[in-house]
């Protein structure tokens, strides 16, 4: 198995030069983002010419912000949340510490930050970043938990940050309704997984005016694309597709629980777009997969853990079935 | 005249707003974009979907590098130059120093920022920012001088940081190869304004490889849309169309300055996108030329300044003429 794989999702074309392209097309589970996107692109035509509009710029953080439930002065449109996450260090000046396991950039969003492992053990005046619901074990978190979580940062002259680029397939579970003006908190969110749109690049940051602004700064007039804010100013206004998502993606999580469990495997966590399992044999489990042209995603610190993307339709979920089998 | 129009250029949605839209149809000649864009777009089909292939875009700053006349380990993709120059201050952490006048932006790449008549002012150790061509006044710099002031920079301890947006049309105006390992030599470049494309947010960062390194970790690992990586592979591939453009622009600029030259005004500069001109009437030339439903950008701090864009065609330029007759 090619160290590649144990990087980030999504590595398909190392796939297919690894473990061949003659038989059935690949079936791309190494990430969680939907892969029912909102089908919306077509009638998507940015204008490529000009400089992007800042008051269409504006109707998208708008848009977004309603989504969210928040007030659109205290959302700020990023190219990706992953960018967000390396702002944070220059937006807080300040130790930062994190929750493992998680996503790999969170380690490295403040320097020298602190493994915890369990949010509660923040020392006073840090940054606690974690992600809810949790990248790769799914973990959720309550919305009271988490706001006993910021109330106790608050105390302690320290921040929360919470990404919750996962959110939105969970409602409920955000509480970006808490940021603004005096609160010590930042969220992050993405738009390209629940929409299944990774490649437009779009995410935010959420948080109290003051930072805000500063993010602003860092970016500069024109940080998205065209295609970037008519994707969010269409997706984002589109709740029959966001609520008919978020049961779709539900339903198809329980099916793919069924199949995991018929197979011995135990999935665990709560975030619909993937499920992980922890067995002894998650290597050779990878690699049979990959032989049925399913690509999954390992981790090399935990040689243990397989995390699987939500299979896109019935077909994908038999081939799994078949190729668990 | 409202300040909206003193901002940036591209303010059209605000002059329609404000002069009518019932006539002929704008021209915007407020911005220097090229208003002849590449030609490819519509053959551009970004996989929205998926998150950026990190091989594709290596493969785009390779054709860009390329284009540039640099080795691609000094190149950094953008998500637009504007955010190479926000970056900036925290990239080299000295002080700074700016020509003026010259692009807005530039006055707040460094904290503090000393303004400076001439690029020999720039005291020791500091990061001089200039743009080569400049913009509002299309000042061109010769190489040869260019090299003297990077020269200058290094004994002095400083850096010399080169704003290259409109290069593309000034054939062998940049200092891109000079950039690399060991020199104190920074530059930005801009792919929407010579090929026409604002709205796709593409830029670089050339420089020697500490500094790419520290750029690529401010953006992470996938700092660009799925479409900007498209289009950046194609068209900076495209010789016959980058020769053909510059040749063009050059005719039309020379049509543009003999068109105000018959109207009593000077044409400043040597950027064949705009031209400065200057004149106790340039409020009241703006207004008549709004009038005419022709966009042209102004300056607060400058009254006497007006900076027009080169018109697209033949039809345009007869509208431009015959306006200012």
């Amino acid at each position: 198995m090619s160290d590649m794989f144990h990087w980030h999702g999504g590595c398909l074309a190392q796939a297919r030069d690894h473990y061949g392209a003659d038989g059935a097309p690949w079936i791309d589970l190494s990430t969680g983002i939907n892969p029912r996107p909102w089908p919306g692109a077509a009638h998507v035509t940015p204008d490529w010419q000009s400089l992007p509009d800042p008051a269409a710029l504006a109707d998208m953080e708008t848009a977004a912000a309603s989504h969210f439930g928040v007030a659109p002065a205290h959302v700020c449109a990023l190219p990706g949340s992953e960018i967000g996450l390396r702002m944070l260090g220059k937006l807080l000046d300040r130790p930062g510490c994190h929750l493992v396991p998680s996503y790999r950039t969170h380690a490295a969003a403040f320097p020298g930050s602190l493994p915890l492992d369990a949010p509660e053990q923040a020392p006073p005046g840090t940054a606690l970043l974690l992600a809810n619901p949790n990248n790769p074990d799914g973990r959720l978190f309550a919305p009271a938990y988490m706001l006993a979580l910021l109330a106790r940062q608050e105390r302690g002259d320290g921040w929360l940050i919470v990404d919750e680029a996962f959110a939105d397939s969970v409602p409920g579970s955000s509480i970006a309704g808490e940021a603004g003006q005096g609160r010590r908190l930042i969220l992050l969110r993405s738009f390209g997984k629940f929409f299944g749109l990774a490649g437009v690049r779009l995410g935010f940051l959420v948080g109290p005016p003051s930072i805000i602004a500063a993010c602003r700064d860092m970016l500069g007039d024109w940080p998205l694309s065209a295609a970037a804010i008519d994707f969010g100013r269409a997706a984002y206004r589109d709740r029959h597709w966001i609520n008919w998502t978020i049961a779709d993606l539900r339903d198809r999580a329980v099916h793919l629980d069924r199949i995991l469990s018929r197979h011995g495997l135990v999935p665990r966590g709560d975030c619909p777009l993937f499920r992980l399992v922890e067995t002894p044999a998650a290597a050779a489990l990878f690699d049979r997969l990959a032989r049925h042209a399913i690509l999954t995603r390992p981790f090399d610190h935990q040689p243990h853990w397989l995390r699987l993307g939500l299979p896109a339709d019935d077909a994908a979920m038999a081939r799994l079935d078949k190729a668990l089998g």
